[in-house]
């Protein structure tokens, strides 16, 4: 079996396992950074492999406005396009189409949009998005899903009929099953009998994997950490369980604690282009007059490129000055303190003492004291 | 003697040769990259290095406005601040200064200033830039200078004597002569006797070397070609001599021609952020179309970073899509195409075929046939 997730060992609810691909094993829990337009913003692939990452995700909708899923393909697939040969997930597209608001319109066929690039119209159905990923070439595709307000129960309820139906068709239409893994992403919004719905039919489906959707996009915490508590044991045990879109640290310790294995977010690169970084005492904005002077790293006793080698006062320095140095060095010093959040948790679930790891570092990052 | 300039040979005019500064030997002919605001933009030390850069300039008129020489200073000097452990120079602030235009008030005592970041009010006076370069920490820091239209006669004669009087004066306010080497810099416009002139009264000073300043401003090339026959006969062999602001490949080749040994420009990392790239047959621009498609490397045969490891497509990609890498991509291979080319020189003017090689790169890069 080309897709193969081992459950290696338990602590709680939290999962420490691998996920095999035919680009290699993610260790899971993992964080995957995310190449949105085939490149993880501002680093090279081996700056992104250097951090710890062993999987990254490229976003469909994107790449298909630009530059083109034949043009990916004719370079030999995403691997070989941006040069990453580790596992690469794509999205559906679906995500990015359904925030197009005003520039969609859905049906049962599927959505059709207008590109955010030049107005031009298009049209996604579960077929056609299986056929992009297939030239996409990534390791692990997703179904086309609709994302719908996670509060509004009569959307939800409509589309979860549609989400169902075209993970169906995704998986009748998915072309290159011994190469590419389709999860299917579970919907219902903050809505338990949904989500539970919603686990037990993409269930009967017999999927390598399994995402939810639809949270950490308008919900508070505490309501997506009880969906968390709804869905994780609807799903099995022995396939991987994605939660979308989520990157905020408290809540990846969070969702590991409920038995989640894998993550994406923008939002470690997209903070680092602001200045912001992340520290185990919570985020900092370096552009803040007080780290002018600071001769010490930006977190003390951090490995990455940025630490090891730079002050805190040169990339304020250079944040300030609007140098893309800066905008490198944050990046790189975020996707590394997330990828060693993930290399402690995977520690600690092997050690059995995740849940005193979680208690202490959400007491020092959440600032509520050791 | 802290700095010395070592000529090893020579191929008619050319001079291969070495000068040895406190932070390490920079091979001539030499080119520079710069490092306006303590960061080679897009790059980290260890990358400019990897390009084959013995030497980077920074830029005292900005880095004086931020983060300040004191701070700077603080941080143990730009060697430390920016963490390039190889020789630095400085220039004067004099040529962004006089680049104002409006924003600026020359008299004999300095010149008055109103800062492009934020209107506030600053003085250079030769003193102050030699204290301001102090603070900087430099290996090689530059004589505060007055830069007129190279056309202009009348303005060139008034513009002489004060850049004279200023040369003697930052010769005598020099702080650290053992540990940064104060170079003068010839001026006089498109007029030979001017440039004579200049020549001979900064001799006088007897300094560890000397520049040629106010070129490529706005004269033709043959124009600049033409001033470097009459300024180089006329400064001592036993000192380098650096074209200020050039970096177009082929005035590179030209200068070194007429006895240049040193350049610095801003060109291939500027061009490059607009998605232009150096090739031995000329500039390309990969925003092109006709780039979507292509496999092979920008360049065949060139052993840069990006050349080794991307396509050409991937790059053309990454420029239409405004991904940072893009730009990191097209700066690593243009700053390598010129190191290259300095390597090139160096080799050609050891083996004593220097002008065959200059002829043979010209009619490439030019496009007139080989």
């Amino acid at each position: 079996m080309t897709f193969h997730y081992t459950r290696q060992t338990t602590d709680g609810q939290a999962r420490l396992g691998v996920f095999s691909t035919p680009h290699g094993d993610i260790r899971m829990p993992a964080f995957a950074p995310v190449g949105t337009q085939a490149s993880v913003k501002t680093l090279t692939p081996e700056e992104v492999k250097a951090v710890g990452a062993d999987l990254i995700l490229a976003n469909t909708y994107h790449l298909y406005l630009r530059p083109g899923p034949d043009r990916v393909a004719d370079f030999g697939g995403l691997h070989r396009f941006m040069g990453w040969d580790g596992p690469i997930l794509t999205d559906s597209g679906g995500f990015q189409v359904f925030s197009l608001n005003d520039l969609r319109k859905v049906s049962a066929e599927g959505v059709l949009f207008k590109s955010h690039l030049d107005g031009s119209s298009h049209f996604f159905s579960p077929e056609k998005v299986m056929e992009i990923q297939a030239k996409l070439g990534a390791d692990i595709i997703m179904a086309l899903d609709e994302c719908p307000d996670p509060l509004d129960r009569a959307y939800n309820e409509e589309a979860l009929a549609r989400t169902h139906a075209w993970a169906v068709r995704c998986a009748e239409h998915q072309q290159r099953p011994d190469e590419q893994a389709l999860f299917g992403i579970v919907q219902g919004g903050i809505f338990p009998d949904l989500r539970l719905h919603s686990a037990k039919f993409l269930r009967e489906l017999d999927l390598p994997g399994y995402a939810i959707g639809g949270l950490a996009v308008g919900e508070t915490k505490a309501q997506m950490y009880d969906i968390l508590d709804v869905v994780m044991p609807a799903l099995p045990t022995d396939r991987p369980r994605y939660l979308m879109g989520v990157g905020a640290p408290d809540d990846i310790v969070e969702a590991v604690a409920r038995g989640v294995d894998q993550f994406d977010c923008v939002l470690p690169t997209r903070i680092a282009r602001n200045g912001a970084i992340f520290t185990r005492h919570g985020r900092l904005n370096l552009r803040n007059a007080r780290f002018a002077y600071e001769h010490g790293p930006l977190e003390e006793g951090c490995d990455c490129y940025t630490c090891q080698r730079f002050s805190t006062g040169y990339v304020h320095h250079l944040i300030r000055s609007k140098e893309i140095l800066g905008l490198r060095l944050t990046s790189l010093h975020n996707l590394r303190f997330l990828e060693r959040l993930m290399e402690q948790i995977r520690e600690h679930i092997a050690a059995g003492t995740f849940y005193e790891f979680k208690d202490a570092f959400l007491a020092d990052y959440l600032g509520r004291g050791a």
